[in-house]
């Protein structure tokens, strides 16, 4: 008897934002094996069967080995489990998602993957802003700050990114924005380009910070914080003033 | 009394995909604006005291006017209803959110965003494929296939997009494909590049046909086909085979 992995998005962190084939999924799940940011409070979908295992990877701290991880969903699969494996956001954006499946394939056992909300979606939304726009921001494109040994990649296309006529969401940014805002200027971006630090994006410790691409990478060096978070950089990074309403609370 | 619009991501098309908070939304709403690809069985979350309102602005068929949205939106908040303006995907991403933001600002109309999960994340998910990956894709970006007007954008950064070693979804891409293959292709990217075409996602008529860039816009050339659609461009385009387990069905 063979297990099934079901890859799931859990959304940025507020329940509420799950999917409900999501919360089925959890509600179903023999294991669960879960990363830091799809935690807490998502995690009261389980069932009372469910053997909940922590993965988190979170940048700074000890953490399991990618192939550990890996290791952990052939074996729980191999012994006839339906196992969940929970990704913050989306899985398939920056969730290191292709090496799963590659363990996955190579022990022969099948899988699903439930999308879900990326953190660059619920970020805009809290903030109040769309991520494209006619004319000034006709792309949007994600890149990360973090390579697998929590250094800036150093393949990254600059001219794509140094491009002020688009919308870039930075995730896992804070650790490197001061180097890659300093390659994007050498690329001919301006400093002053409006760019957005977001926090803790839909839990209660959400937080904004408006700046510039120059200033917030000059605030990130002298203290990146320990908040997840990520950086939308580019016209709609300031557009917030333009609309009615309560603005999410500003640092 | 001035009410309220809410703005709320109604996912891909299959109900399971919407979020516990869009739900909430959906059931509390006094009025309903809803587009061609949020509608069928998304609908029935809605209360039986709600007006339910299409206002589709599908690719080839006559649609309520973009300023008409909005004044419809304006006119009912005013009223004092609490409204729910649901777009299919996630509102912030080729949703033309900002223009609906701006008509409420004038009218000094409150409202919030709920985000969704976008048509590329369950597109990818449904092909069983990240829309990352370390080395060769590193960078995702999305972008539109049709201006307002229903052409390919003329101010569409070419270079960014002609980039091998990301990965590119186009949102409603078929009519224009052909003439965007065209002006990568002039770009220097491979026309063997791989691309999936990816047809109503996560819906019963859920379909992929892949093929290269070359070869895609010539199929699409002789017959696009009405369907709604996205394509995705880069390595991940032909990693399904990859992986194990039942593929989707590829025509």
């Amino acid at each position: 008897m063979t297990g099934f992995v079901s890859f799931v998005g859990s959304g940025p962190g507020d329940p509420e934002l799950l999917t409900v084939k999501a919360i089925q999924r959890l509600k179903a799940a023999e294991v669960i094996l879960f990363d830091d940011l799809s935690s807490g409070p998502i995690l009261d979908h389980a069932g009372s069967q469910a053997e909940l295992i922590g993965v988190g990877k979170r940048a700074g701290r000890a953490s399991p080995k990618q192939h550990h991880v890996s290791q952990l969903l052939v074996d729980y699969a191999s012994q006839g489990a339906h196992v969940v494996r929970l990704k913050s956001g989306d899985p398939g954006i920056f969730g290191r998602l292709e090496e799963e499946l590659v363990a996955l394939q190579a022990a022969n056992i099948d899988f699903e993957i439930i999308p879900g909300v990326t953190a660059a979606s619920a970020a805009a939304a809290a903030a109040r802003i769309p991520l494209t726009r006619r004319h000034s921001a006709r792309r949007v494109q994600f890149i990360t700050g973090h390579d697998v040994d929590g250094v800036l990649p150093e393949d990254i296309n600059l001219a794509a990114i140094a491009d002020p006529q688009c919308t870039t969401v930075v995730y896992m940014p804070k650790r490197t924005f001061p180097k890659l805002a300093a390659l994007l200027i050498a690329n001919d971006i301006s400093p002053r380009t409006p760019a957005l630090l977001a926090e803790s994006v839909s839990t209660e410790a959400e937080n904004f910070y408006r700046s510039t691409l120059e200033e917030l990478a000059e605030h990130l060096n002298q203290d990146p914080g320990a908040a997840p978070g990520l950086i939308l950089i580019g016209p709609l990074a300031e557009a917030d003033s333009n609309y009615v309403g309560d603005s999410p609370e500003v640092s």
